[in-house]
């Protein structure tokens, strides 16, 4: 169970302070879907004039909240719009009794809120397979609704944690025509993390003005190099969302506007890694730069082989410097490599090159740079202009303990 | 280190008997390659008249002694044909010193055996990115050619353990044209096992008669469903070798004996079995079985997506029948799928059909069936006739442990 786990080594020292958003506000209430003693639901309403982006798991078998999502995007943002998720339950394979859960849902939240319920979104996050308890949810609408307020992001934050040790936020502030716009976001994730996609539930809310199709073709572009550049086990959620709202309230129109997009990416990527932090069993932090791939999806592609590899992932575990790990990844990647061009850094210290150990390495320089709590491996393909860089933490007993006794 | 692995719960009680194939030879010494106290060289010597078939690894970063191999296959039967295979030391990302050491390895069995270089095979499996100490090789080549014998496949099996826990064999005899033909083979493997290839060694004898092109296409053939549809833990070796040499001994021509097609098939399925029964850490046995697939390539990716989810593979090390991570990883596999037409058993327990729980099913059925050591998943599409079989072990604290502390 989610509570009973240690705080992840990696984690933030504490929840950041989140800037109040005009135009959302928040709410949460113990609902008991599943777990008890703590919040479950969270439930964010926006002003009319929001617009709203997705971006949802690829999965085959997505839940029935997320197919609901994604029929409903694009809708009209002169409406207002509101968010309920809630942790515990994830209504993925439920048949139509799940599709039956959301209806109930979204037409309370829509009667509670005066909002159209196409205008209504929802997430479900827990077990798979059990049908959800929408009228535990439903009953506390009452509640959820009284309670509402701009600076509750953080119990929002709390309430959607499954296996997660910490709840997860992050922010910007950018000038747009002089006047400061606010983006602030959270996320919960920590097992079945994999592109694609993002694999988790994030959701970021601004208060610039943003023209939805141009919201959705930002969020989908940044998401590429973000939440699709992150894993934990290789495994992808049935259940992944991602939501970005524009209010309008700063009354700024941030539009095609790149320093909007820098800050956005800038919150996306804090909240990436805060979920690769919180990979369950996690003991290092990963980072993956690959250079000189013949394409950058290649390069993504070789990143990722490296990243999900089991036999690399416990070798960091280990803090052994098992470079050989490393080519093995990427030999079995299918994207292109030479062996004898490669080239692999552990940090500063260039381990392999030409095909072979380099010359300069030094056992010991490798083991070092191992025990720390950040590792960078650099791999130049040598072959061409490609790069990515992708994220992922250590494989360790402890990722075996969550997953072969906790029911997620 | 392998030696202080205990013996998989997994393992056949013993190594079986196996029948002495006319035409080959074998040997095995203790080199020091990098083990201590055992033996880790093995040589096969085979007649005039051996045709050799051999499958490789599809890595990019394969070894040295792979692309030796690769490029000798389709010379000349009529010369006879050895192979060499050490342990401890996988001659893999070892630059041009790499080559030499192959160059050094072959022409000095060539010499001893007055065999031509080019008939001369070896491969290497251990440790990536360290020289291979030929010499201590090369300087029991006297050794192993005077201790050459019949009887002595078992203590070829021995000497090319790494972190197996226990020696792999298997065989067959069948009739062919009133005659009895013998198969009989050897694998090692047990950690980074994955399709593509068969992420192992494996060396298969008989002493049929056959043509050695065809040779090759039945080998090709029968590993795309046997080998190919093993995964440990989803890493592909650089080293992954499988031969089939036949020495016509028996005098009798097996090529396109249907019943010889059967029961080499036999044999590799045997020995493709037992390497995942010494899967590192393996305490169950896991066969899963894909029907109704789009078809029998979509089949295998859903088989593989399963069999590769560290998910699936955690909740069955701890024995919890917990069929949404089945669900979730045919949703993730890419192929076809659709959630409504899916249905799962674990053995004969009807877990779930029309895209939710079955009726039918009480966890208690599928808790008392997850305890078994050899557990099969069945999962039907319901969309075509595709199928396929993939078999696979658990993942527990065990292969962390082997990952995190051995250096293979």
């Amino acid at each position: 169970m989610a509570k009973s786990l240690p705080r992840s080594p990696l984690a933030p020292a504490t929840f950041p302070d989140l800037p109040v958003i005009g135009g959302v506000r928040f709410a949460a209430a113990a609902a008991g879907v599943k777990y008890q003693g703590r919040t479950d639901v969270m439930l964010a309403v926006m002003d009319p004039g929001t617009a709203v982006a997705g971006v949802f798991t690829r999965s085959a078998t997505r839940s029935a909240p997320v197919l609901d999502c994604q029929a409903k995007l694009g809708g009209d943002p002169g409406q207002g719009a509101a968010i309920l998720v809630n942790s515990g339950n994830s209504n993925a394979f439920t048949g139509h009794y799940g599709q039956t859960s959301v209806a109930e849902i979204t037409a309370a939240v829509a009667q509670r809120t005066g909002l159209r319920q196409e205008r209504v979104f929802t997430a479900s996050t827990g077990v798979i397979g059990e049908p959800l308890p929408h009228d535990r949810i439903v009953t506390k609408l009452d509640d959820l609704h009284g309670a509402l307020s701009d600076t509750a992001l953080q119990q929002a934050a709390e309430a959607i944690m499954t296996t997660d040790t910490f709840a997860k936020g992050a922010s910007a502030t950018v000038e747009i025509d002089g006047v400061p716009v606010q983006i602030a976001g959270i996320a919960k994730g920590s097992g079945m993390i994999a592109p694609d996609m993002a694999t988790m539930l994030v959701y970021i809310f601004t208060d610039a003005i943003y023209d939805q199709a141009k919201l959705q073709a930002l969020l989908s572009a940044e998401n590429d190099t973000s939440f699709n550049c992150i894993t934990v086990d290789s495994d992808t959620s049935t259940s992944d969302s991602l939501m970005l709202c524009a209010t309008g309230a700063s009354g700024v129109d941030a539009t095609d506007h790149p320093a909007f997009a820098t800050a956005l990416r800038g919150v996306m990527l804090d909240l990436a890694h805060q979920v690769v932090r919180d990979g369950e069993g996690a003991t290092k932090f990963v980072e993956i730069q690959i250079t000189g791939a013949a394409s950058d999806a290649d390069a993504k592609v070789h990143g990722l082989a490296i990243a999900n590899s089991p036999l690399v992932k416990t070798a960091i575990a280990g803090e052994d410097p098992n470079w050989g790990r490393v080519v093995m990844a990427i030999g079995k990647s299918g994207a292109k490599a030479d062996r004898d061009l490669l080239s692999i850094s552990f940090g500063d210290i260039r381990v392999a090159e030409k095909g072979w150990v380099a010359p300069s390495y030094k056992e010991e320089l490798g083991a070092a740079e191992m025990k720390k709590d950040e590792i960078t491996l650099k791999v130049d393909l040598g072959l061409g202009d490609g790069s990515a860089t992708v994220w992922t933490c250590d494989l360790t007993h402890q990722y075996i303990t969550i997953n072969a006794d906790y029911r997620s």
